[in-house]
């Protein structure tokens, strides 16, 4: 698939077969599609990822990406300032937003702390982190991120700088999925889960 | 992973979802990659498709894409001109060179004939191949396009088209293919196989 006919398509097709999990065939596929779309729907296609790299900002507050200096989130009226949730992108955000059962804000790192990968603290929203605390208003931190190594690394740091505050730090229940079989369950996740049972009455509250 | 922190994000997202194969959770993997890149390569990323769609011309001999009004295979003048290999799509021609057999040059149809989808012979580029051959040049038409009930439509419509010429019109060779078992060849490919066997001796020369 490397004669090419045109420049033009090979340099598409390139900048295509850049993004994470599109393979050159792939990348040929949508290219072609694209050229079998309107002008004014191609050229929608490029200024669109144009504006939003140029244009989108990332909320003073809590790093999420955002249309405006303070985020929606951060900026709502409804929601309660005292509690933070720390996740590492937006995408975190996105999920947890999507639950409808957290009505407090969140702190985007913008990545976990992974020496194998080059990044440091100083490389992530850490700092900000502490500054938002020693504001004062904040009584929770909720330590939302993954149960990796790099996860566990980072979660223990952000625990570290936040111990000289009076203030409630907390993580995401690990358990069994709901709707998982035990038998499909690992071994340290049932072994949390067993440590950590509930009450009955108060789990069939939640549901 | 309906609430998007940012409508200049949701609207890249929903962009890239519009292209085939690409789901809303792809679309907005590939759009935080983005996103995390240098602007200069975004926008880099966006002119191209820009450039291409406004730009690429259609070779006004053989339909292909192309930077010019005439593409590189057929103002090559080492490639045979009396032989027209006729194809459905632009990666037909593409599929075809790379294997660096054929010497001859291309008709890009830019379809093939199928009253489902709604195309007619009307929307094809076959008039166009009709008056080529009339010119005098080709004597040869080899007939390229997919084993299909519609592709083999689209071969007979054009086989009758050129019945009034005196060229040879050929198809492709249909077999078994190569490194493949005989018990995973469907029937219909086995018994033309057999009907069409080859000189062993020649078969061994080809490769």
């Amino acid at each position: 698939m490397e004669s090419f006919p045109s420049k033009l398509l090979e340099n598409a097709v390139e900048e295509f077969a850049k993004l994470p999990g599109i393979g050159r065939k792939t990348a040929l596929r949508l290219v072609l599609h694209l050229l079998k779309q309107e002008t004014q729907e191609v050229n929608q296609f490029g200024n669109t990822l144009i504006t939003l790299k140029n244009e989108v900002k990332h909320c003073k507050v809590c790093r999420n990406i955002s249309d405006t200096d303070t985020c929606t989130i951060c900026s709502a009226p409804s929601r309660d300032k005292s509690k933070v949730c720390v996740v590492e992108n937006i995408k975190d955000v996105m999920s947890i937003e999507s639950t409808q059962q957290y009505n407090g804000l969140y702190h985007v790192l913008g990545g976990i702390i992974s020496p194998m990968d080059g990044i440091g603290p100083a490389d992530l929203e850490i700092a900000s982190l502490v500054s938002r605390v020693e504001e004062g208003t904040v009584k929770e931190v909720i330590l939302a991120l993954s149960t990796t190594m790099e996860g566990d690394t980072t979660n223990f740091y952000i625990f570290k700088k936040l111990a000289a505050f009076d203030i409630k730090v907390t993580t995401l229940a690990r358990g069994v999925s709901i709707g998982g079989e035990l038998e499909y369950t690992d071994e340290v996740t049932l072994g949390r889960s067993i440590i950590n049972r509930t009450n009955f009455e108060d789990s069939i509250k939640q549901i």
